[in-house]
């Protein structure tokens, strides 16, 4: 049985546990030992010598399975601990962790834990942290696929040129080059004409030159697009209830997590607030032709959000048009600025998302202006010639979302194995 | 609304579609279209002058809103058509095809489909093959959702050595060396240790030198790996759950796919049947020193499958050790076998998976019989110095899954913009 079905079950049952040897305490005449597995932590007490000697011996990490009898002990975590009658390595014992797992929190430094992540990630605030992430993306997806979305699964390998040509990795195609996908983005639109709503949920990757607690070089992206819009603020709907879908998942799915990160999950308001970029530079007091947010202005934001909406949560729209890529839908009564939008989570960036140009004359006149080549894009445009409707969409970073959530310092603190300038293993 | 809704709409009804124009036919005093949305297909038949007139102009592919009332028409598909009375397109007039998306199988050949990919994957035909693919997904987390398992998403830029070395793609990693990841297995085996069960949808890359009819530069592979197993036998088990679970998704959540297709959408045997590789070999007449099975042998094996189980799906276990990975487990009673299989799915492999080793020493006594240095595996050892369960897993490449339901000839014709030795646009 698993350690979170102890509570369950009838006071004096003989249970039978398996899992890793999270923690040993020696006391003078009595040993305790906690039970790690998939559902959690469960207190075994050892009185008899030779399963005291056994404790002993094994070592933290390693593999036993427990018999005993389940007890009621008001000092044990949940007021339960199994009084052990038999214990039994399942392999041999394990060595001396390059960790310290049974500490509350990690006391390692972060490169210490990064290098030794096939260990590190078992301490249960990584795992707390991955299940928050894991839970996010069941709601992403049972919200989207109850609303008629296909989930699509789109090259990550490219020959195309890519949205922006900054930050992309080249490698060898059988003696070609080729590029890793920054974003599933021309894929998705492309999709839209054959499936209307898609979703995708994959790695992404970015040839990031700065090292920053925000950045890696693979993430997981949350990526939606769909068609038959009437204009941007569709999609910011449609964000909104996935968003919701995400955050009812995290507190039904991964509560035990939640409680143990003390994560504070926010609600969602029925309507996000939105604030056009330009009435955001003036309520930040930024010069007006400012072309982009800085961090301080998102902070100021995600403050006023809170204060004025009582909104986690805050959308600006109307993001400058030479800020954004090509296929950016401009807003139709002021072409300076855009049918786009940042989703703001607590002051930081979040999402980015908006309508798309729908017309192939608008993409042709898109890449001129930004001096690329229509050639380059043909398969892409051949989409747009041949009927799309206007569309929009989003993406969300995943391990960014989580950061969000647990208030983490370093995104790679809530990524399996991450990635950056200085990381490839392991 | 959308077109499959109008079955369970009243006859006499007004309703609005929005969608594309599958097909037109222009007859002496009346027009039909076929709307496409993402539901499926609806027919329009228009009779005035200046609608028919509109519906001439706006060609195949247009994207169009139209209104009408819903009528009953014996001679129309489902029985129902819609009598238009507005219609409008929602974008300027397509350009005509580059591919006959209203005959009902294609007619180009495979590399024209695939080179307008963002057109032809709109064939009814096309989205039903993904559409498949897309709930045997579904039902392949869902399935293991329910059993506990978590999903993870792992490094697709490695720098350890991968599993075999072999068609590996390079690339230029920060002026390092680094490789794509063939398959997520050293990762999924380490994230047992975290989180006992776990499982990953996600791309993997082979840089295949050969242009096969089944061989794909990059496919979305379904991986399962998890602890606390006795043998292998476990891990099939597993596997027949997660296979029913596709194929009960299949049928529920693609049904229109199914019967566009004309899928035989097999049946899964309460246990499936499971042959020595030792004795599948001399079932089939093969030399008993023969390391591998021939494709012909396949074929025949899966044959006796049907006549003997009645099962579409035949496991062989106890590959030789010889030509399987490092981490394959020995059979216990005779280590020149393994406990590890293959499963035919109507004679051809379709999933492999087997027990891994769990034991340290086991580990390095296997690196060093082939030849491989211990160094680089170390971060990856850790795992198994520090308590890991007896553990397996298994899985299956997703595009080749769906080529044997539908009977595709070639594993393109199934993938969303496939990847090969010639293809890496659009």
């Amino acid at each position: 049985m698993l350690a979170a079905e102890l509570a369950a079950t009838p006071i004096g049952s003989e249970v039978s546990l398996a899992g890793w040897m999270h923690r040993r305490r020696q006391l003078s005449g009595v040993s305790f030992l906690v039970l790690r597995d998939r559902s959690g932590l469960a207190q075994v007490v050892v009185k008899d010598g030779g399963l005291r000697a056994a404790v002993a011996a094994l070592g933290e990490e390693s593999v036993v399975t427990v018999h005993g009898m389940l007890t009621a002990s008001p000092a044990a975590p949940g007021g339960l601990e199994v009084v052990g009658t038999r214990l039994a390595p399942i392999t041999e014992p394990a060595l001396t962790p390059p960790v310290q797992l049974w500490r509350p929190s990690p006391q390692e430094g972060l490169p210490t834990r990064l290098d030794h992540a096939a260990v590190a990630l078992r301490h249960p605030r990584s795992r707390a942290s991955w299940q928050l992430a894991a839970a996010s993306v069941h709601g992403f997806r049972t919200t989207l696929e109850s609303a008629g979305f296909t989930e699509i699964a789109t090259p990550k390998l490219v020959g195309m040129a890519t949205e922006s040509g900054a930050n992309v990795f080249e490698l060898d195609y059988f003696g070609r080059a080729a590029y890793l996908a920054q974003s599933p983005q021309l894929y998705k639109q492309m999709l839209v004409g054959v499936f209307e709503r898609v979703f995708e949920v994959g790695p992404v990757f970015r040839a990031e030159p700065h090292d920053t607690v925000r950045h890696l070089a693979q993430y997981t992206s949350l990526d939606v697009e769909f068609g038959f819009i009437d204009y941007h603020h569709d999609v910011i709907a449609m964000f909104r209830a996935v968003l919701a879908g995400m955050l009812r998942s995290v507190r039904e799915r991964a509560a035990d997590a939640v409680e143990l990160l003390g994560v504070d999950v926010p609600q969602v308001p029925e309507a996000l607030p939105v604030i056009h970029f330009r009435d955001a530079l003036r309520r930040v007091g930024a010069a007006e032709d400012e072309p982009d947010l800085e961090p301080a202005h998102e902070r100021a934001l995600g403050a006023w959000a809170k204060e004025e909406h009582g909104s986690d949560f805050l959308v600006v729209e109307g993001y400058p048009m030479a800020k954004r890529p090509f296929y950016t839908h401009p807003q139709p009564d002021d072409p300076r600025w855009s049918n786009s939008f940042d989703v703001l989570f607590r002051g930081l960036e979040l999402s980015t998302g908006g309508q798309r140009l729908h017309r192939p004359a608008d993409y042709r006149a898109a890449l001129a202006t930004n001096g690329q080549s229509a050639e380059a894009f043909s398969a892409y445009l051949e989409a747009f010639d041949h009927g799309m409707p206007p569309h929009g969409g989003f993406a969300i970073g995943l391990e960014r979302w989580v950061a969000r959530l647990t208030g983490a310092a370093n995104v790679r603190e809530v990524t399996l194995f991450p990635r950056d300038l200085h990381r490839i293993t392991p």
